[in-house]
């Protein structure tokens, strides 16, 4: 009745931002993501005739109430013990909720002995929350109704994500409040789905290409889009810190001298420059030099959950 | 053949960001602004048959190319020798394309001895440039076909304006290539300009009733969902500094403490806050804490163009 399993944090390139059906946790538009190595979260699930559930995260309590609905919805009626730590060298933020729930997902089902398919765990992560459902698959990952699938091994293209963490201010709106708001309020919001899913199957043919300028510019604008989207929400989501709009003119700056890298941002101020493994030393160098960016981590592609014990 | 006149430049609450034709620099959507006092240009045109037209901006040569398609516009024929001074404390681009050709308009019909009523003077300005339309009839000033007008004196309502300077980058793109920009590339661009429909009514209203909460996050919205309808572009237009981001949120705290202020933005990097005088002293104060603020100045509410001498 107790088990231990990791899943990698994932960014998506077409991002998920709105629900369709916010009871059954269904996106409005297909996203794509890829793993990444460097942000790993490992969970411990126990279950038992504990008092209540339990939940902690690197050693602090949290609240259990998203976790019980995830294994309430795997059919798992016992109390757990859970315990999440993520190996990332910051506690910025890092889209942990992606691993986390992957990871809790892939645990709690090997704790209470239930044999899951990928899909089914992919499906169960999604409960945590949306972007979970493409940690389970892992990998060049497409998230577009129920679960998630890997639609390209992390060998299939070896390119570079460098992490920069921007200094954050007052706590942001969270991911989930933060699309419920702007699909309520955004003038912009049903134009933002519909480009989503012209993004998707091109950002598709482009992966298959392996055309980095050209999936670089895509993600970039689809991300750039998704935050003037939240930007239109009434009152207005500014997920952004002074030192993210310093990478993304770093980012342009890189660019006219020659160095290929693309902006992606999630609900938050940190940047993600996408480049080639030959670039990534330079765009890393760069991006430190940028002032309120604390650091910069380097990921490559990375696979999918997995049970460790 | 030889005129001065002067024009305050204007901030939009209501932004224009789009025409609806190219060739008669016509707005897609009505737009509304208040004239500023400490944002004055003074401009000299001396008409002869001089070799060819010259056109100097605090003493430097500029193209003098927009300000003879206004001098054509007004049936003037004659080459125009025009010196522009702009009294601001810098020369960070604080908006002086509509101050500049709102004087412009004003003393080449004076040097030429044109009699023009006061929505002809705006009409002719428009050829510079959009805004400066605004400029002419000055005050609280609305903007929908060939020329603005005043709708409120600027003794209606005595608020501040306070301009925070953001250090800026790399040159921007300019209003006229960026608005085509966002109109050609941008999916929210028909949201942006219906919204601006909607806000420029409810924008008078509130303006009547100075009724400052209502107006000032209005204005802000108005404002960033212009800046969101620029990033949506492709490429994308990012106006932005990151002091500008440091403003918002510093103006996210002043609420929070208390203090009314709400931000408005031009396509540049400079935030302009919207208070009340008695809370302008906090406002300046706050603003000139942010890193990357290079300057702020406090404005109030400023009259027409004139002709001086």
């Amino acid at each position: 009745m107790k088990a231990t399993a990791a899943a990698h944090a994932n960014i998506a390139l077409v991002k998920y931002w709105g629900k369709r059906d916010e009871a059954l946790l269904l996106p409005e538009a297909g996203s794509l993501s890829v793993a990444l190595d460097k942000l790993l979260t490992t969970t411990t699930v126990e279950l038992g005739d504990f008092a209540a559930d339990s939940f902690t995260l690197d050693g602090h309590p949290e609240d259990p109430c998203r976790a019980r609905a995830l294994l309430d919805a795997a059919g798992i009626r016992k109390r757990a013990r859970i315990a999440s730590g993520n190996d990332f060298p910051t506690a910025a933020g890092l889209a942990s909720s992606s691993s986390g729930f992957a990871a809790l997902a892939v645990a709690a089902c090997a704790a209470a002995g239930l044999r899951k398919s990928a899909d089914e765990l992919s499906a169960l992560a999604r409960i945590g929350s949306g972007s979970a459902s493409r940690s389970v698959p892992g990998g060049w990952a497409v998230w577009e109704d129920a679960f998630a699938r890997q639609v390209f091994a992390p060998s299939h293209w070896d390119l570079r994500f460098c992490i920069a963490v921007c200094a954050a201010g007052p706590k942001q709106v969270g991911s989930r409040d933060g699309m419920r708001a702007t699909r309520e309020t955004s003038p912009y919001h049903a134009a933002f789905i519909a480009q989503c899913r012209r993004d998707l199957p091109d950002a598709l043919k482009l992966l298959a290409a392996r055309d980095l300028p050209g999936l670089g510019a895509l993600a970039e604008r689809n991300a750039l889009r998704m935050h003037a989207d939240a930007l239109a929400a009434d009152p207005p989501l500014l997920y952004w810190q002074p030192a993210t709009v310093a990478c993304l003119l770093a980012l342009l700056e890189l660019r006219a001298s020659g160095v290929a890298a693309w902006a992606t941002i999630d609900a938050g101020p940190h940047l993600v420059a996408i480049c080639a493994s030959s670039d990534a030393g330079a765009v890393e160098g760069r991006l430190r030099s940028v002032p309120g960016v604390t650091e910069v981590v380097v990921c490559a592609p990375a696979g999918a959950a997995r049970v460790l014990s």
